[in-house]
């Protein structure tokens, strides 16, 4: 029998707990032995829980226990959960985490202090949720160069993107309905913005690329000022709106990484991923395209995710899994300035259509859908040109990119 | 360095020299260390090869040489395939191959010897060419239990649906194409029948359940039956067709696997995925559906897959990798007489109309495309509850069931 421990009983953890329990003969066969949950640790009380003597508030207490050997971390941010993961690294148990930011940001580190003390920090669980990403791309791509990774990987923004397309609801609207289903926080900041999706292609350009990136580097634009206007202009154009995580490799082994709300081809199959599923694509040189679906959130499918990873460390206790993953010292990172790209754009006013062709002698303008308003499809111009044409055109009602 | 020797230098043989030889850098730095390709073993002779030196025609050469560490079958057939291999892991090699007939039919066997001796058999490729799948099946899903698996597995099948419901082609003309393209073979049988895509779910299944599914347990049909007027009904119904792999877990852990020519709502991920591209399904009962995409075949983007088991064994090389694959002991395979679907179901013949509504009153009717023709969508009906409708109406000339 192997002992764990959970380390915050919120939505992921007690799924973790919901999992082990309901699965037990599945996670012993496949671990080869069972895994029991010795302590969870949380601050708050669960009154109606059935395993009352589980439950710790004292880090100490699995920090010093050592038939603890296994902890899975599901508090989320980067305090407590930090000072708590390097604790349990130092003390030779294995961790295994769904916390995108900590991972984002601390990955580095933790990795090579799992490393020194032959220990896993796993967290195949921090991006696509339930959708196995991490070790097909550490195990199963190796022999290609990645070309490029894009991700459609916050659930909660493509919920509300999907509702704007396909029923017409405004952004207002469509956040209100993710909120009252439950796909969207009170405080909906870290998914309407993109500091989720950017947080994820930081792990994955990390892991694909040997290279840290770290999340404050990384251009990162929400989908707050999405209109149904724009997204009534996607569909003109054959493409649907969607917020991608995007990291593209230059032929000098540089890249680009960044997180914004495309134009996406209907040809994309990442087009047709709706509502709150994720999409991986990566490109290898040698591969080609390759795509991962499925529910990138949810209690189970992530909790499921986290639980492969706790049987994972059990399988292979005495042999640590090789993870690569730079110090930052390569800074591969490229400011977004000289990225290029075609885009759309919108602009209103009364002299909105002339003003556009001035602008973009070059564009494929398409059919104005309101009084006072012009849309176009640029040439290749980068991000800088752009940024230049913007500030000259005063304001712009809608710019998004073309993948 | 690590020393290695390839056996059968087709399109996957020579595209796995090409993927060491281009990709030297990716791979050296994944693999730790550089690998280096000895022998070629092949009894067809290849003039035009630059490194004529490594060619032998005599597989003792590799056998012999404790130098050759791990061994790359690509050969395909189970007949010196399968012998060379058991050789090779009896003298203690690691051997990869992408030989799905070979694993379908030998698998168990194999994984046990390579077990005793401590090296690794490796299959990645074996299914879905280059996109991951027996991996994050084998590591990232432990947690669940595999509801289905579902799958378009065979690129040459997948194109000529993909020409016929797209530009209207015959099946005969579009198989033409695809032989004129090189998707398929002069002797198209293994693809058009469906063989090729029953090795592949048996493997999947295999890993999936535990347990041994043999090929010519698994009940195949394919799709040189199918017409643009099954394809245009399919349009009415909301579906395209499309062949698929299937495995269904029972409630009481027996399971259901097949292949067969489905009808498939536009809803389903796999309804998109078009041309020679494979899709994977599978729905786990805590993550729900998760799909794998991308090429299923191609010589790069399968010898991608190789050698991506190769460097895993150069990092491994002490460590075993744990697959689970039963002897086929357990017997979880049911008869498909009992597996219940909605059908889909063509008559000819005058009185086709009324025929079709005597045989299934409760029938949603599709509109007649042609004359003398009539087709319907049939309320669920076991395989056996099919087959003797069928037996009654004498002729049908078309039939498959709804996914």
């Amino acid at each position: 029998m192997f002992q764990a421990a959970i380390m915050g009983f919120g939505t992921v953890g007690s799924g973790v707990y919901e999992v082990l329990d309901r699965n037990a003969a599945t996670v012993t066969k496949n671990a080869k032995q069972s895994i029991e949950v010795k302590y969870i640790l949380d601050l708050r009380d669960f009154p109606d829980a059935p395993y009352q003597e589980k439950f710790v508030k004292d880090f100490a207490v699995i920090e010093n226990d050592p038939e603890v050997r296994i902890v899975v971390e599901t508090m989320g941010g980067k305090g407590a959960a930090y000072e708590f993961t390097k604790r349990c690294l130092l003390a030779g148990k294995h961790v295994v985490t769904s916390n995108k930011e900590l991972v984002a940001c601390h990955g580095a580190e933790l990795l090579r202090i799992a490393a020194e003390h032959n220990v896993n920090y796993l967290f195949e669980a921090s991006v696509g949720g339930g959708i196995p990403i991490i070790r097909p791309m550490l195990q199963c791509l190796t022999a290609n160069r990645m070309l490029h990774i894009t991700g459609i990987l916050n659930g909660t923004t493509n919920y509300i993107l999907t509702r704007m397309i396909h029923a017409g609801l405004t952004f207002d609207a469509a956040l209100k309905e993710a909120q009252q289903k439950g796909y969207a926080e009170a405080n909906p900041a870290a998914d309407v913005d993109g500091v989720d999706a950017c947080r994820k292609i930081c792990i994955l350009s990390d892991i694909a690329y040997g290279d840290n990136i770290f999340p404050e580097e990384v251009e990162t634009e929400g989908i707050s000022k999405i209109t149904l206007a724009d997204v009534g202009y996607a569909a003109q154009a054959d493409c649907v709106v969607k917020l991608l995580g995007r990291a593209v490799l230059q032929e000098d082994g540089t890249l680009y990484a960044f997180v914004a709300p495309h134009f996406v081809s209907k040809i994309c199959p990442l087009a047709s991923v709706d509502d709150v599923f994720n999409a991986i694509l990566v490109s290898g040189d040698m591969l080609g395209d390759a795509m991962f679906y499925g529910q990138g959130a949810g209690k189970l499918a992530t909790a499921s995710a986290v639980v492969a990873d706790v049987i994972d460390c059990v399988r292979h206790d005495k042999h640590r899994r090789q993870f690569d993953w730079g110090d930052g010292s390569k800074k591969l990172l490229r400011p977004l300035n000289s990225f290029a790209s075609r885009w759309y754009v919108r602009l209103t006013g009364d002299d909105a259509a002339a003003r556009l062709l001035a602008a973009f002698p070059d564009c494929t303008q398409l059919s104005a859908q309101a009084e006072g308003e012009a849309a176009c499809l640029t040439a290749e111009l980068t991000t800088a040109q752009m940024n230049e044409k913007r500030a000259a055109l005063g304001s712009v009602a809608g710019c998004m990119r073309l993948l």
